[in-house]
């Protein structure tokens, strides 16, 4: 046994040791409301982020943004040795609806060997368990056998408009040989994953206005314009009933999967019908010719994400709305550019409905690490250690992260190894996390630390 | 000078002397919430219109129903003499928006020469003019010189749903020779109308299921049905981008303007321009050939009055929708039937989306009386005396009341006079009545009391 490989026994036996307040410090962070979207409880969630990171022993600052602040913490490991960049978000999504939520989203709580909070999984949990992990190494063994920076953004739930310009700002202080990122939930809990690459995001609001005010639907119906109409019949000219894309040009970019990938793809454990029960739903939609992966590696999305017109409560009430809004994300992949989609989209509305304004709301680029990476290998073997299961290679993720940041901004290979289970209900009511893969995470990120040493 | 003549001189002044009073009273209605598709204080108000009915010296009962109760006054005339059933109804719509309003809806009050108030124009404010025009008959002369009886219903905002049944087994209750309404808003605020028939409707909601809750749209996106484009899919099947019906059938029995009716229009003063600008439109909306009253008279409407699915606050959230409603009206003409336009509907869903499900919410059937008929003479002079000026005829307005009960179910006459103003916004926010026009109202139906003797 190496001096690295003791090291890091005990550092996994203090993590044993941990977990009661390895948790009782997650809890603070999930007690802590921080929606980007509506600018609640950030900035004071970005202060308790730093303070966490100091009590792991790394050195902490919040740097302002444009927008919400980033929160970075540092260790400089020994002369040679490699700097692993570990990146995730604090912020989260909305919790509405809230009556769907078992109990209150701000309240942590374990029920059911879970942890039930909004943003548990998405993605408090899964970057604190690298802080724990930190915290261990530093507690255990007084010092980092590699370089090791932590950087959590606070508008990842809003398309990280900010990252991009950061990042480009400040090179140096990011300078590291790989990122790796705890985030998504894992696609099977049975398989722990890495992934190699992420689908973009192009998010637009579309805006319908008709009378001044909502009119009574009788005395004025045939002679006042409906909005929503005039946005059914737009969106009908984007895509057809089979779920084609009939904006022109929109997949022209679309890279066919590689051989790499398509061999990996089929080594995927898959549970289609399993799949497709868990979520409620009998089969895929249409175009049913699409394999299940084929349809989140290699398939940009044209998502109705909201749509608000009128009157939507019980009953029945007669008017005609004055305005309509529809909200869409479109998820891209590679080599799908989120400028050139939008500009095509707008082309679009400009075309068949140029009374309807279209807004943009963020945008993220599809990114990819090539599948046979010399560093996916420690990586893999960290992932075997902390799950106790070998890992499977994911080439594509069907959600975004701001990926192509590090694979194209900084040139860097970028990991992604989700710690949350396949059903964590991100974005949803009753978001959790099972309570094990959360330890399971802490324990991949202290061996990864010793992997990348050795 | 007749002994009638001079009776209703002495009421018109006695009427004059009551401003005050019948203003109060009419603020007791307006802050008593009445909302029938919520069921909000809708008994609390039928109590409090029966005690208004018995203090204008009428016999009055509330009659229990399967939905809201109905509230029926009564005072024989001499023998020989005509009845006169006035219909109102007391219930409103929902005020959401509340933001909107300028006062709170269900606190009345008057500004710029406007009484503000959740349902002042629609109706209680027109139906509560009839009430006060008989009390100053029976406080004045001490009797009535006709059989006079007033139907209240509290669902008139949901489609009367039960005001036919209620009607045909209480035929001997309502015995009586013409039908008078104050509803709707007035076409033009310079000319006092009567009406001689309503659009019908039908309501429908469109539902459509996803996945069983709302799911990450990165995590799922190509995998997960999306119940709103669903509905957008099936939208499209049912309308042009030209405004034209698809349904198969939906306008076989639309009869066309008879020559009377055409005459009638061509009496009616227009300033489309004026209309429209009033409501902040432009232009007509598609199809574009259509003349501005045929659209309201003898053309059918299909209108999305609500689109409800996912997200719709500050934002971006990325989900995919588990559900989608659609609420719709139809506004039927002579001599279409709401029972078979409903069918024709509910199987285009199952043709185009058999897996949306489509509910009823209401039905109204169109309703016309003859131009010629002979009690319109009697209610003409009745509206001039009473707002001063000669009133045009309306062959059939936009709105929708149950005025087939009358006209078919109980084989009358049947007239609207609106006592509302042009822009009295029922069904929106700032709902208001011009307090004069509450007042020619009153002077009206005082005035007809004796032109129907005379």
């Amino acid at each position: 046994m190496t001096t690295l490989d003791s090291k890091l026994n005990e550092v996994l036996a203090a993590c044993e040791r941990n977990r009661e307040r390895d948790l009782a410090d997650l809890f603070r962070l999930l007690a802590q409301p921080s929606i980007s979207t509506q600018n609640i409880g950030v900035r004071e969630c970005a202060a308790l982020e730093r303070e966490l990171l100091q009590g792991a022993g790394l050195e902490a600052r919040i740097f302002e943004t444009a927008g919400h602040p980033m929160v970075f913490g540092e260790r400089a490991g020994p002369a040679g040795s490699p700097t692993l960049l570990l990146y995730g978000h604090y912020d989260v999504q909305p919790p509405e609806p809230l009556d769907a939520w078992d109990s209150p989203p701000f309240e942590p709580t374990v029920r059911d060997g879970r942890i039930w909070a909004r943003g548990v999984g998405d993605n408090k949990g899964q970057h604190f368990a690298h802080v724990c992990a930190l915290r261990a190494w530093m507690e255990t063994v007084g010092d980092l056998p590699i370089g090791v920076k932590v950087l959590l953004e606070g508008e990842e739930e809003c398309g990280s408009p900010q990252i991009d310009a950061f990042v480009a700002a400040n090179r140096a202080l990011l300078a590291a040989d790989l990122v790796v990122t705890a985030d998504g939930p894992a696609h099977d809990d049975a398989h722990p994953q890495v992934e190699f690459g992420v689908r973009g995001m192009v998010y637009i609001e579309l805006t319908a206005r008709g009378a001044s005010h909502d009119l009574h639907s009788g005395n004025w119906g045939g002679i006042a314009p409906n909005p929503a109409w005039a946005l059914v019949q737009l969106l009908a000219t984007m895509r057809d009933a089979d779920g084609h894309v009939l904006i022109e040009g929109f997949s022209d970019d679309v890279r066919p999967l590689s051989k790499l990938a398509r061999a990996a793809i089929a080594k995927i454990p898959l549970d289609q019908a399993g799949a497709l029960a868990g979520i409620g739903v009998g089969e895929l939609p249409p175009p049913r010719e699409v394999p299940y992966f084929e349809r989140l590696m290699a398939r940009p999305t044209l998502n109705i994400a909201g749509f608000r017109s009128g009157y939507g409560g019980p009953g029945s009430k007669t008017i005609i709305p004055a305005e309509a809004v529809v909200k869409m994300d479109m998820r891209l992949v590679p080599d799908q550019d989120p400028d050139d989609v939008y500009a095509k989209v707008s082309a679009h509305v400009a075309r068949h409905a140029p009374e309807v304004e279209i807004r943009r709301l963020g945008s993220m680029r599809p990114s990819h690490t090539p599948l046979d990476h010399p560093l996916a290998a420690p990586l893999r073997r960290a992932v075997a250690r902390g799950f106790g299961a070998e890992p499977i290679d994911i080439p594509l993720v069907g959600g975004s992260l701001p990926d192509a940041t590090w694979t194209e901004t900084l040139g860097l290979p970028s990991f992604v190894v989700p710690y949350a289970n396949h059903d964590e209900a991100n974005h949803a009511p009753n978001e959790n996390l099972m309570l094990e893969r959360f330890y399971a995470g802490i324990r991949t990120t202290a061996a990864l630390v010793a992997e990348l040493a050795g």
